[in-house]
């Protein structure tokens, strides 16, 4: 924060080359939309497409940022570069807090090897939509082999989740009654990989076997990858290097079935038109800025005109 | 779903005069954005403006759609004709169907002056902010005193349902562990009313001990809305009058403090901008039908643009 503003393209270059304090400028930078963001999107586009994405979802209690931690130092073991982006959708807190059970991230605090991150998803625009992919830009451009998303499972977010990566990996943990339940509605589909955490704890069994035949109901094309339900503790590792062996054969699977490309071109489309709704957003608040927008929300209370007819206004003013 | 069509002027005029029916159809049409969800919107809007949608929201597992029940029929005692919205943003399952732990509103099945109403956010786009106006549109032109807007708080959702809401009721149960921890992320800020039920519970007097001193550090201008907190057990009713009582009186703080006519203003203007967004959310969606955007996406992939670019450019087609 001393001295002049370092130029976005030596920021890269140090980004590249490894350099802790340009990612976390970048990603700062990024995620605080500042003026440079379209400058450091163009720098960092050439250098991008190489990182493994991994989202990691599941409810809150099932144990992810112990599972993120002992899946780091798996992968750390095998000499790869990692990321770990931490969205925590419910928090207004950003940039570097480590927040309560992510204590546990502290382990790799001195590996320069894993770059950590949280990000709060509530209050930005568009949620994860807009600041996550550029953020992941940042990381896949300094070189991190996996990046890892945590987040919160709840609502939306998993699904937004899913959509950010290339594998992702629902968690689950025996005992939490309506877990299962839950998946129902919308995590299965979405599961490329299933763990059930807290194996040591009455049930997990009868989790996985739940599990399994809601998985075996899921009608799938031939050769399809058939998600694996992995049984981990992860406070003791146990089971986490399986998850990691499953994450590089889940990413063989995308490649040789061509479904890498297509989930990435899937993902630059919604990244695309995320960008282009945020413009639009920002153009009908300076619309109101002028009140426009104000005169015709009043008409629409007034019921002189109806928010369709509004709306129309609104974007004949673009 | 015999028969021809009948026209939104009759539909709407039969709402008015509360024939279920038409109330239940009127929904299912905007739900759906039928074709003539403008014409409904147009037909509704002289006839809105008079219900009081009162927000409720909290984690699962406090007891919502009891509480729900419970108000309705406080309510009822009173004889206001009464809306129920249930919002579940987990569920792809919309319309009639009453879920699970929803069966205790079939106590109110059989009172026409009262219209139960569940919708799914997930897969709407723009989640709650396109579909759930209209829905209460429709409950409002029913001549609804009152409408209950019932969501699961995870994620953004609470604050979504508190930007429909009038008045935001936040519910909160004892020994729910990280409730309070939780709702100081954000819950608090939206709550007009705190509610915490299950109080035959040990821990209630702590969770509301609690609550107030963390109510307390917020901190407000003179004449403000003070929330109240209020112990309830909705399995037998005890304490819900007081909820109503206090929706009641928050109203009235609302309509003489000019903030009922703020949050409304506010409230349609974020009406018109979502749906303008959806318009050109849909006009891109048209752009990727002749395969422009994928094209796009392509180049963002392979390096060659930024993202930012291709949003320009996408923009550009508008």
């Amino acid at each position: 924060m001393t001295g002049r503003a370092t130029p976005v393209a030596e920021l890269v270059e140090q980004a590249q080359a490894g350099e802790a304090r340009a990612v976390a400028r970048l990603i700062s930078l990024v995620e605080s939309q500042s003026p440079e963001l379209r400058e450091i999107s163009a720098a960092l586009s050439p250098h991008t497409g190489r990182a493994h994405i991994v989202g990691l979802t599941g409810a809150p209690g099932v144990g992810k940022s112990t599972s993120t931690s002992a899946l780091v130092s798996a992968l750390r073991a095998q000499d790869r570069r990692v990321g770990v982006l931490a969205v925590d959708p419910t928090s207004p807190f950003s940039g570097g807090a480590l927040l309560g059970d992510r204590i546990r991230m502290q382990d790799h605090a001195t590996d320069d090897g894993v770059y950590i991150r949280s990000m709060a998803s509530r209050g930005h625009l568009g949620g994860l939509s807009v600041a996550a992919p550029q953020a992941l830009r940042v990381l896949d451009a300094a070189g991190c082999d996996v990046v890892l998303v945590e987040t919160v499972g709840v609502g939306q977010s998993e699904v937004e989740v899913s959509g950010l990566a290339d594998t992702t990996i629902v968690m689950l943990a025996p005992g939490m009654g309506d877990g299962i339940q839950a998946a129902k509605a919308g995590i299965l589909e979405i599961g490329d990989i299933f763990v059930v955490n807290k194996a040591d704890r009455d049930g997990a069994a009868s989790t996985r076997r739940e599990l399994r035949s809601v998985i075996a109901m899921t009608e799938r094309p031939d050769g399809a990858w058939k998600p694996p339900i992995i049984l981990t503790v992860a406070t003791t590792g146990e089971g986490v290097d399986e998850v990691a062996e499953q994450i590089a054969a889940h990413r063989i699977h995308l490649e040789e079935s061509g479904e890498l490309a297509r989930r990435r071109l899937a993902r630059v489309r919604r990244e695309i038109e995320a960008l282009a709704l945020s413009e639009v957003h920002q153009r009908f608040a300076g619309v109101s800025g002028d009140s426009r927008l104000d005169a015709l929300a009043a008409d629409v209370l007034s019921g002189a005109i109806d928010p369709f007819a509004a709306a129309d206004t609104l974007l004949g003013t673009l």
